[in-house]
């Protein structure tokens, strides 16, 4: 202290920033140094952090490697920090939107939303079929009201497909738990319902899995771990999980997770890899794994998601299935796991676009007084839009970040945003998106530093044996954060915010690929140990941060596959509150690339006529 | 980790815990456990402190003896953390109140206070004329509209006086900066504009000082040190002083306080000890310690402090003066010296409340949308009372915590009360506030964490020879805060607003004294190395807390003197917001102990008839 001088970054006030294509700001790519590792190397390298002295080390020469040093912790930077991505609720000038009364109950949300859908989902742009499709709500409950099928059998079905997917060869690993009994009993009560033709919404008789971050009684909530539950027993549904009971919906189990959200890949050392149902071999993405590989391979029609990273988009792209995060604080997270405050928000994975607004129609809502953030706007409902007409919308394009992706995903991307602006005439707006780098290290501080303040209660109650190796080390990084490293992580959000308040002041959206590099392979080594690869969850996580460290709602829509045959997926990050919007633009992107669609590998219809 | 289980607090949810009178929480004293020192000791001290591997290992025991450990780090808080202390504006149905229109400019908001104010202040409840008291914003409005004297005559006796004050025997060390040639022309402007009968507000010409906190232009803002200034340059007026400007009133300069805020006792090794006007061996209190002292002194009937942890209240009470801080939010905060985001806000000192309530209406008002935290409420206006009419009031007391101060303290605030009860009918409703000392400990890890982030980037710009030796103990201690220790310290902010809500629903206050001691000697070794005393430190701040960290508006009153004579305060706290309530209870206050108020030792007249 004051014997050397340290070598400063000196950020220019945000509003100095140019944003234009031409800025002189550059791309900084991800630094990520940090070896691949799994079996043997990740337990000496575990060992190592967490013992006390040489721990302390290497802690220090991995966020200096990793620029934390040099972008954050000695950065100099002039804006107040911005704690929480809270945005003044408002109501947005959207095109053609209906407003809901707050009042209505969830099945009454429900069947506004439907309301708002176009009246065949399945006639596309082209006038063609598609080639594959998975069977949405609506088809559900067409076939339950028609009287083609029960829900009971379906739920039967359901318990077949996923006994048959647990075992050799499949080992798909997507629940953590799943109750026959419970699930029968609700397809029963379902199916009376049917039968006395008072069914509650479309949702009912629609199974629906939860990722095992939310509670849903009466499972346990693990968050991937074998003992979270243990200190923190579920006693009832979290809120969101609640509207869906009370939509009807067959609540199927809780899908598998990396452990405590704290990676990408979906690898789970204690309850398996998910693997991916385009290919077994490949991972699912995470950390909400099981949630999209259910929606994939056809056992639900949506799934609910935790996305504090990306976690909901990334495995949605990966499995080629929509995500959808909403705005911060648009739906309620009573009774999610509360592993961090300011950037996780429950998300949405399903088959279509239209099923995943249904879904956010139903959990969408007014916040209970008792909210974790007390902080946020008094007063918000949701905002359905009418899909049925697509106007003049401006997309805004960073082509460096856009490019910084696998050429498949890069290629792939590029035509399907051409597709889009010809047939809507839409408009693309270059920008420069500076500091995304910094923001994925300021997020990362941040996410760490509320997940160990969050941990911490529990840690020495368990045994570290319990804690697979790649979640002991993240919960090591986690805790070597200081309370200015976490502050100074606040003004970059405040920078950001900034940032993107300008951007959205010239387009609707911002457009990019949803990860940059599509499903890798699960190695043996790593399914015990886990792995370490922080290379290739930087390429994960590339698009993800500003939904999470901002609050804003963003969208990944399947548009196509890579020369594997495997998943890419489109993302929009929309302006606050904008979500009829997203959802527009979803849709149009949809109707374009739905013709393409190819079956996964593993698949099961569930509505499949014997 | 995991080898050894730590003991740890579990608090129990906010909501269950008992805040009746009868509550089963106890009263936890402020534990310091750290040794006064001066001179040569603090000197080693420092050196111990600031060597790496010794002074992590002191720190570690400082934070443990002090219970910071047992009580923030590893305890268990279910709440979420809550990061700024905000408060939805709500419009308080409160009696007889004005409300201002937010479009009026700074002299037409003081013109509608003093429109509110009562005909005669001098006329007190018993009918007797004050023994003494000091000049009011109105004696010098009427004394220069009459003729009877011309600011510029003010100015040169405030000149005289200053000078005076600075030189043996007194050697107050009032001031930082001062401009004689600054104050002459500003006060000749004015003595036109009297002579032409143009006054811009009551405030035209009266001699106003600020804190060398704030920004005042031509001024330097040293925040006390000696190279602030020189790495963060002073360009024009702070918003609150550009209002006093824009009214009229002379600005005189630029007070002591405790370097960077960062101590109580007024005490600064580079610009001296502020003295105390009633006692010249004594301290004032601090860190607003000159602004407290030059009203108390008579040179200036109010002054601008900055409170972050009743800096201004503290010094207030052992001057013998008012303070008032209002609502975090109130006042807008630009121009400040940036040492802390969430705590510190700017405050009034002055000789009466109604002149704290004219510089509060020119000062108060709608934030600018460049604020430093931008997640105020959007739109709000400061809401004048009309003092006259003083109707049924709710005092809450909590009896072990009131009576945690000196015996003359605790007989002399008593018995104020008491009066008040009798003269106005009001009653006391007896209260339980759990966790005050862990909420001292939780507003010093805020604190000490804003400041480090804010002064980070100075620190290894500077020699740390030219901060004072306890200002480097501070900045020491301060950074030594992880991420979570700060996150845990904010689910406290949580906790404590959920029990002053509550408290707040059954009573329109809480009373305390405003300090635990009256103010204690200055040593001879203290004025050049400073001294550490964490326990008279402790004692004076023990009122303070809540004010700040939970943002709410409070204000000292000056009711009586210790068996030395030296002055003693009453506080109110106040709900969010509730301004006008506050001061109808300190005007109720003031009435009924003004007729017993003592003359400071040092005294300046600016008034008075040659």
């Amino acid at each position: 202290m004051g014997l050397f001088k340290t070598k400063r970054v000196v950020y220019r006030p945000a509003e100095d920033v140019d944003l234009s294509p031409s800025s002189s700001e550059f791309y900084l790519q991800a630094n990520v140094k940090a070896p691949r590792m799994t079996g043997f190397f990740v337990k000496i390298f575990v060992w190592f952090l967490e013992s006390r002295i040489v721990g302390t080390l290497l802690l220090y020469i991995l966020k200096g490697n990793n620029l934390i040093h040099k972008l954050i912790t000695n950065a100099e930077l002039e804006e107040a920090p911005v704690y929480a991505p809270l945005h003044p609720f408002e109501d947005l000038k959207e095109q053609e939107v209906n407003c809901l009364d707050p009042d209505l109950s969830p099945p009454e949300q429900v069947q506004h939303a439907v309301n708002c859908l176009p009246s065949s989902s399945r006639k596309l742009l082209n006038g063609k079929k598609p080639s594959f499709h998975r069977w949405t709500i609506m088809d559900y409950s067409r076939a339950y009201s028609s009287g083609d099928i029960t829900p009971l059998v379906v739920a039967e079905r359901f318990i077949d497909s996923v006994h048959e997917s647990c075992k050799p060869p499949l080992q798909m690993a997507f629940f953590i738990n799943y109750n026959a009994e419970d699930i029968i009993r609700q397809a029963k009560e379902s199916t009376l319902r049917y039968e006395r033709g008072e069914p509650i919404s479309v949702l009912d008789g629609v199974p629906v899995a939860i990722k095992d971050e939310i509670d849903c009684y009466p499972y346990p909530t693990t968050g991937g771990t074998k003992w979270l539950h243990k200190v923190r027993p579920c006693t009832k549904d979290a809120c969101c999980v609640n509207r869906l009971r009370l939509c009807g919906a067959i609540l199927v189990g809780k899908t598998n997770m990396h452990e405590l959200g704290a990676g990408t890949s979906g690898i789970n050392p204690h309850y398996g890899a998910t693997r991916n149902p385009y290919d077994t071999g490949k991972i699912s993405g995470g950390s909400s794994s099981g949630s999209a590989a259910v929606v994939s391979a056809g056992l639900c029609p949506v799934a609910l998601g935790v996305d504090g990273g990306g976690s909901v988009r990334m495995p949605a792209a990966l499995c080629g299935v929509v995500g959808l995060k909403p705005t911060f604080g648009r739906v309620p997270h009573s009774g999610v796991l509360p592993l961090n405050w300011t950037v996780g928000m429950v998300g949405i994975l399903s088959g279509t676009i239209e099923d995943a607004f249904i879904v956010y129609a139903a959990i969408s809502g007014q916040l209970p007084s008792h909210q974790p953030i007390n902080i946020l706007p008094k007063s918000y409902f949701p905002v359905l839009s009418s899909t049925s007409s697509i106007s003049n919308i401006k997309l805004a394009k960073y082509g460096e970040w856009f490019n910084d992706s696998s050429d498949d995903i890069r290629t792939c991307c590029s035509q399907a945003l051409v597709k889009l602006q010809d047939h809507f005439g839409w408009k693309t707006v270059e920008v420069t998106i500076p500091e995304i780098e910094v923001m994925r290290l300021a997020h990362y501080i941040t996410i760490g530093s509320e997940c160990t303040t969050s941990l911490d209660s529990h840690l020495d109650e368990m045994n570290f044996a319990e804690l697979g190796w790649d979640a002991r080390v993240a919960v090591s990084i986690y805790g070597s954060f200081s309370s200015m490293e976490y502050i100074k992580a606040q003004k970059i959000r405040n920078r950001q915010m900034q940032f993107h308040r300008k951007i959205f002041a010239e387009a609707d959206v911002i457009v990019s690929p949803t990860t940059g590099v599509t499903a890798y392979p699960i190695q043996d080594d790593a399914l015990k140990t886990g792995e370490l690869d922080y290379i290739n969850g930087a390429a994960l996580v590339r698009y993800s941060i500003s939904g999470n460290f901002l609050g804003l709602p963003a969208v990944t829509v399947p548009v196509g596959y890579d020369k594997l045959g495997l998943p890419i997926g489109l993302q929009f990050i929309g302006r606050p509150w904008s979500e009829p919007t997203l959802i527009h633009i979803a849709y149009a992107m949809q109707a374009i690339c739905t013709s393409d669609h190819k079956k996964p590998q593993v698949f099961f219809d569930l509505l499949k006529k014997d």
